[in-house]
């Protein structure tokens, strides 16, 4: 199953589970699969900025590509961002052998002109093949690299097989609005953008044209809501229900080893991780932020029962 | 009235009025100093980051800073930041000499080691004058300065004339706990700190000991009635009123004139500048984000009602 | 006199004297600007990166700019990089006045795509008013903004103002070759390149069309012959002479106050500035870094008698 | 053999020969390395920067360790700069095992304060092993990380594993001075420093207190001669030397895939390489480079006659 322009929906990023002593922690890798699979995301993303991927080596990408691949029906994205164009050739190819739908691509950060991020692209794509489905990560905030909307053009144009934009530009509403007018005006192809950047601004994107989600909120179930509800024109339950979660998404929302610590430590809580261990370098919680969090969730509970797990 | 390490309370930033021919609207001003008094803020830090200072020429930011101090009776600081250190210290006399409490100093972004950043406020702090009272503005998102916890101790224990830490990390909640530390161990002594950041983190900043808000939200009552109800141990209350601005908060904390426009917007609709024009280089809202701000506002005014005014 | 597109030669980057106390040293820059009239240069750029600008007063920089025109016959292009527009205009137009031919304009850091930078030039332009010619300044090393040749094009077609390229990219061969291409195939339109980076690669940035140099090394006199003997297709002449110059050259053409520090001292040495101080926040030279220079200028006046001046 | 911190001489950055198909030249290797053995250097660097290390697939980059240690007798330095510490680890234990006496580490390039420079060589040496040599590669031009001196002194001091600095600031000379100050003051250890940067102030470094040159300049012989000169006072032969190499070395050192070119080109030229090819993405050299580096070689003949071989 390859990925294609025309997936829409949530696709969470998937942390990694790792136990306390570092050991990738299988159980809770399959137990985390088939919880997407039973709230009903369209997607995975793996091994992404979020999923510790430096931390592995290539062997253990492997095989938890190939334990995700074996219980999980939908499509699978791998990052394999790389600093050298053979580690993500040699990453891309064996994971799209295991059963990957398709790959993401982040720029390096040493990128500057129009040209060269394009140029990236175009080697990238050569380099992995063009038969692997690629999606754009288009986050200035992580990677310094600002890709302006004729820039995205140039890329989906000059690359088939570029299927997706992971959209976390900030701002980034007008974006997606300039993107899709070049849809409407005929001067670029249809790819799917879902959007990233933690959700902070979802309850718009979806109305400005992405498709969904690409993100790794630990309530994937509220972005599913959110982006039905959008589609339903049901604007305002839409609103509501995002808004509940908003104090807590703002904190999740964190860049860096934080947001991944608060985001691990909810996911223990609603028993999907057996730990919220990071693999060193690791950042932890502090006991006030942990109260903090619990805080929070308890107060996003009073709208959204789904929380109300974490309470136990 | 000079600036002290003591001041605590709300203290916004405020824009520059403009007609939209791009002179500066005195009209405007006053109103909107007269509107700070009356709301109760604490002082005013004008010329910021975004008070479009590059724009102005050195006269006209010394009118504006009379006209203020004409009719505004708490500490005004005044940002002085400069490219160099000649501008800087003209700057930081003439506002001083027009009734100015102190100045705000953001760093360059070309400093990179801690002894580059703390060797940097040494010399800005000679440059104006040991008499003037300065406020570091710390703000890694918009000048890729990374001042730790240490080196803001080593520039308040090298220079008596640092009042005040703006503080706008992100994450940042560890980084007060850590400076209010370094108070209690005896390491440093207190300086006031107070967020910006758009006051996005301000619900639990005021929890882990800052002494209240520095930053340009469109709403400044909510701000002073969340330091306030912190102040009394109403958390919950605190929080459920800043939940309910916390939508539309987000979208005016957009990075660069995005987020300014916004401001603006909401200003002119509450009544208080007569138009959202930007000096130019500008930008402006498209009529889809004025269409979103109005709907998160009329969501705000079901819980508070003095965004009630921004519908007439 | 207005700066045009068809200046050519040596237009070298004069410091700015000081005395020892900080105070602009006017008999030093009278007898550095008649020193430069003698030599035979073709214009002079003051108030540039290494002439100390952002530390002088805005009425320093017009008493400066008066000084020089007071008494030198050829174009004067004064630095009028600010970061802010009502600034820069505040220069420009009072230069321009007082006798200056022209501006030099450095991007400023945050630029990253290729619209931004053709974006700013515009919006530079129209600032300091399209009567006014300006110098693009290319030198990605000190700015990190990366200007390709397409956009160096779109800037001189966008702006009729636009009269000379400072090239000072790194390699930077190609490029000038890239960019006398535009002109022969007729994508652009003609205008000068002088050549900057300390003038590391002059001896064959004349080769690739370049129309001179406009950089600071203490002896403009050898900018000068190696200019006229390329001019002259006496190739092994003019590599001889740069040769014998490029040990203490690349010594000079460290970044920062370094550099600069060892230009002064060598005009000071030579007799044309009383003092080789720097405005604070200065730099100086170590014993062993004036023993170096020393030791290189007398190696060089083994072959250019000029150097000998050095030894009184 | 292990690499300790009493290394001196001249240590080549080699660069990886490939066929112009893109495969690894496993004879150009062979030649290079015994090449390297005749002209008596003190050990090697590869898979350097500019070995073009990140085009290597792992596998590959073990095979040319193993290919160089098997007919190379003195220390064996390998680049294992990663992105992560599990792609770091796997690479240095496996190369420690195939013969390497030590290995490179450069800084990711979104390093900023002092801790974060100190924390990151603490977390590499445990994540590689306490038993593993590393060299600091101080390079801010290329990785925009500045080390101050203390900053160097702290990573020498934490970690007993580390034997060497390889030292491209630039400027630098000052900072060697400071560094063998603190060795001279009892505050560090001694770390043998090599310096970088295509050896563009060699002639001074050594003097300062370098203990020898790990650059890749084509004429390694010329390094070694600079170096021993230096070491037996003979400074004037010295400087004739290596500024008779100067112009074509200073043409060399340009930043990137030109430079690497250049470099490559000549070793071609001179017998060691059969292609100057460069894995994809690569860069070339224009006909006008050739030309101009054939002729710059030319003029260094007339001194040094090892730059004959160029001529046939």
């Amino acid at each position: 199953m390859a990925l294609t322009s025309s997936i829409t929906g949530v696709v969470p990023i998937a942390p990694t589970p790792f136990h306390p002593d570092g050991r990738v922690d299988e159980a809770s890798l399959d137990r985390m699969t088939d919880w997407l699979t039973e709230i009903g995301v369209d997607g995975v993303t793996i091994l992404g900025q979020l999923g510790e991927a430096p931390k592995l080596e290539h062997s253990e990408s492997k095989a938890i590509v190939a334990a995700v691949a074996k219980r999980f029906a939908k499509p699978i994205i791998v990052g394999v961002t790389a600093p050298g164009f053979a580690a993500m050739r040699a990453l891309a190819r064996d994971v799209m052998e295991l059963g990957a739908a398709g790959v993401m691509i982040a720029p390096p950060n040493t990128l500057r002109t129009d040209d060269q991020i394009v140029g990236y692209y175009r080697q990238a794509s050569e380099a992995i093949g063009a038969d692997v489905p690629f999606v754009i990560q288009d986050y200035p905030l992580s990677f310094s690299v600002v890709m302006t909307p004729s820039v995205i053009r140039r890329i989906v144009m000059e690359n088939e097989a570029c299927a997706m934009l992971k959209h976390e530009d900030w701002p980034g509403l007008d974006k997606i609005t300039t993107l899709r007018g070049f849809e409407r005006d005929g001067s670029m192809r249809h790819v799917s953008i879902l959007v990233g950047n933690g959700g902070l601004f979802l309850d718009f994107e979806t109305e400005r044209g992405a498709d969904g989600a690409n993100t790794g909120y630990a309530f994937p179930e509220m972005l599913i809501d959110v982006v039905r509800l959008t589609g339903e024109a049901r604007r305002d339950e839409a609103h509501d229900l995002f808004d509940a979660h908003l104090p807590y998404l703002r904190y999740e929302q964190q860049q860096g080893p934080l947001g991944l610590a608060a985001r691990k430590y909810v996911l223990m809580r609603r028993g999907i991780l057996a730990s919220d261990a990071q693999r060193r370098p690791s950042a932890s919680l502090t006991a006030q932020s942990r109260e903090e969090i619990d805080y929070l969730l308890s107060r996003v509970a009073r709208v959204d029962s789904r929380a109300d797990a974490f309470r136990r």
